[in-house]
């Protein structure tokens, strides 16, 4: 079912031998080509919009004496949830990618630009607006033309069957398949238009319809699941007809190349919008440098320390929580459903540490706002690895599909794992707490926090070994204990017994 | 040699099969990981690095009513000189990271972290002041650490032999590989500590110490070649010990699949450069649609129209010339040196792309520079796309080694992988000379070439095959014709032989 693609990368010294290529691919003519790298590509231009929508909120100006506490609040807010939204609708969209290109296993010229053509959108419109009706207009309707340039997909695909899915491509049932997909393809596009038009007149019924969007399947699956329970019988046709993937089953395998793919775009993006800051907002203006500083680069370079410091954080905190998700996919196997939605989640915060950054560098050691911002650091920190965490757990539930075997429990590189997915939760936990108790030292406490930490990402094996080798030799002394003990019994019992 | 990695995608209706895990992994134990992953995020991030000198460039303000041709186009020229020397730089970084990961083929927890401490760097105060002592002090002594933690991971590489090459691994002249690689790493490096030098007293002598690192290789090079051509024998020890990586041949294998993730980095960090300046830039200001449109959004958005416009048409060209690339690399078996340059070059003019979209957006229509915009924008086209060109002129050389067999000369595939490269070149330079001509329509020129190139592509593959099949008509029609004449000879002949 599943055809290894011609993917396997050639780094040993490069030898001159051809890459393999599927010998399906060969039979079909070289007009049908693998879709890896298209897909990769994907992932990435869908991460950056998902993640893009973060900048209105990071950069919403915000006087340093003006109080977090006040409207300013209730603005960033608004713009967090619209963040948060429209991440999440994307992120549905990409779902819905990942799911089509399941099904479509190989691509040619023509889908390929298709395929970029639904690529090209701009979003960021309602972020800035969140009441302009216009706005969330125009988003809907971008969705709306999206969602009809993938119905073309499907019936482009179905149209030139050997670009499908082998599953797909033996069956009898073609049709029906075609007819599935498009309706789950379709429902979101046509909830985004019935969103466009109420946009008009009557915004938050617009919201709800946009927010259904989100939640739409697993509605549906738990409608389902209430009538299988009801009724106590499930639908005949669905049941000999279902395809492995456009289920919505929590369990629905997801492919896990391309959740590492979109994650690693996350990360990237994320890391390239810090480097963006650093370079628009805290490279010196030449004029600033020659008329303040005198020309002297260093001394403009000294005011600009902080800002320095706060953008290594959160390189720092983004590259290691980068190596935490790519350590832990290391030992995944198959992906379901589920862990890419908690891996969403944890993406959604990630894109929210360019505000983090903003934040602390913006009000360190300037206003009154220094705590609140380092308390949302620290909350943002947190919220993005206690997710990591329960990708692991979830995974645990069913380690034997999902594991790798030398992963599971009770293993050392179990107790490894484990460290290293709870050491960001407690130590952002850790910062959290301690900035409510010594508030006067916050800003230094959380950068010692993001320094200290890859520190400990060195040490952690070797503390886990020491912790693993006292745990062992605790329970080898108990039982140790309970030998003497067993030994004191036996070497008494016999004069028991012989009492 | 090349040990296929466990990095074959399974989008194939995700079967449950566990993913496939190279013997040798499991051997050596699970703290070893395939370095797949990691490659592909250190690509990424470099790419955006290199990328991101160009907006030092893009975002000099220029007043509309300035003209192109004065002290600003100095200032302008001297900015992209450094974009274009940071740029090499960073790419001649990345060759080295290539190589070095070519070397050591398995990666665990400490390589992985000092990989990511190396990815952090800040480039961007030499592309802001070019002719300040500090910025360049700064960008040598960032290479300079950069090249220090490089040479310990050789170091750590080489203590721990399972993590290298086969080639290496199983050879007796390990230590002289290791001094080989370090002295080779460590050249870059060198030159970059004379160049922090020097910046405080002489900077001129700190650019040409920087520009020496790019081409150093290539000097080397040229130099065994004349010693070898002069002397007419070749250094015995460095024939007997020689890599197959770190040789600097223009033959020099380089990782294809790295190349594709640098050249994909590239290309959605200008695709993303290009979306932040639509949404920074382009999305009217809250309070301006108040207070100048009456809180119409839509009266404010037609305002931009230009802009928006512009943006489409710079997405295009992007989201194409990668359609281009992907399509060429798929005919590409195995990537060189020679070819690797000529993608970086290809690659340096498309960071130039947002440049080009500012000039576009910003003049177009509003000053006397429209046309000096619009040329440029040409010629940033023209060269990114003659490079790509090249790439394949190049890979035609070495036909046997470096094409898949389909794609050889004279084939159908052939002719079409032609008219996809030629076509960005010739429509560019035809634009170029018809704004030459009618320079009052020149928007209106561009603009409609950069929508009808989309349509231009979908026809590309009716086009060929209609032109193939002209040619061989014309091609069967003459060779009827000559049939036709031998006819007539061979029915005149009997006759002048009887005559």
């Amino acid at each position: 079912m599943s055809t290894p693609r011609a993917a396997a990368p050639d780094l040993g010294g490069g030898a001159a031998e051809p890459e393999p290529v599927s010998v399906r691919g060969r039979e079909l003519g070289s007009s049908t080509q693998p879709s890896h790298r298209l897909l990769a590509y994907s992932d990435a231009l869908l991460s950056v919009i998902a993640t893009v929508m973060i900048l209105p909120v990071a950069h919403t100006k915000i006087h340093p004496d003006q109080k977090l506490g006040e409207s300013v609040q209730q603005l960033l807010l608004a713009k967090i949830a619209v963040y948060l939204m429209t991440f999440l609708i994307v992120t549905v969209a990409w779902a819905a990618h990942v799911r089509l290109f399941q099904v479509i296993e190989h691509i040619d010229d023509v889908l390929a630009l298709l395929n970029l053509v639904s690529l090209v959108r701009h979003f960021s419109l309602m972020a800035s607006f969140p009441e302009v009706p216009f706005g969330i207009f125009l988003f809907s309707v971008c969705a709306v033309v999206i969602g009809l340039i993938q119905a073309v997909i499907v019936a482009y695909g179905f149209y030139h069957p050997h670009l499908l899915n082998q599953q797909i491509q033996v069956s009898e049932n073609q049709n029906f398949y075609k007819r599935h997909i498009l309706k789950i393809i379709l429902r979101g596009p046509a909830l985004c238009f019935l969103a466009a038009i109420f946009s008009f007149f009557f915004i938050p019924l617009s919201y709800v319809l946009l927010g259904l969007v989100i939640i739409f399947p697993h509605l549906t699956r738990f409608v389902t699941w209430c009538k299988t329970k009801i009724v106590g019988q499930r639908d005949e046709e669905e049941e000999h007809h279902s395809l492995e993937t456009f289920t919505f089953y929590l369990s629905e395998p997801l492919s896990k190349e391309r959740v590492e793919a979109f994650s690693d775009g996350v990360y990237a993006i994320v890391a390239t919008l810090l480097i963006l800051d650093i370079c628009e907002d805290n490279v010196p203006d030449p004029r600033e440098v020659e008329e303040k500083f005198h020309g002297s680069l260093l001394e403009a370079l000294s005011e600009y320390g902080p800002n320095y410091l706060a953008y290594f954080g959160s390189f720092v905190t983004i590259g290691l929580l980068w190596f935490v998700h790519h350590s832990l996919f290391l030992y995944v196997t198959k992906a379901t459903r589920l862990m890419g939605l908690l891996n969403i989640l944890s993406l959604a915060f990630i894109g929210g540490l360019p505000l983090a950054y903003q934040l602390t560098s913006e009000f360190a050691e300037k206003s009154h706002n220094e705590i609140e911002a380092i308390q949302i650091s620290c909350v943002i920190t947190f919220f993005a690895s206690i997710f990591q965490f329960a990708i692991w757990t979830t995974a645990l539930l069913h380690e034997r599909e999902t594991l790798q075997p030398f992963a599971g429990y009770g293993g050392k590189e179990h107790a490894f794992m484990f460290a290293k997915l709870a050491l960001y939760p407690c130590v952002s936990l850790g910062a959290f707490f301690l900035t409510c108790l010594l508030s006067e030292f916050s800003t230094a406490i959380f950068h010692v926090m993001q320094i200290v930490i890859p520190f400990a990402f060195l040490a952690l094996r070797i503390f886990v070994r020491i912790s693993s080798t006292v745990i062992k030799s605790m329970m080898s002394l108990s039982r140790w204990k309970v030998v003497l003990l067993e030994e004191e019994e036996a070497c008494l019992s016999p004069t028991e017994t012989l009492s």
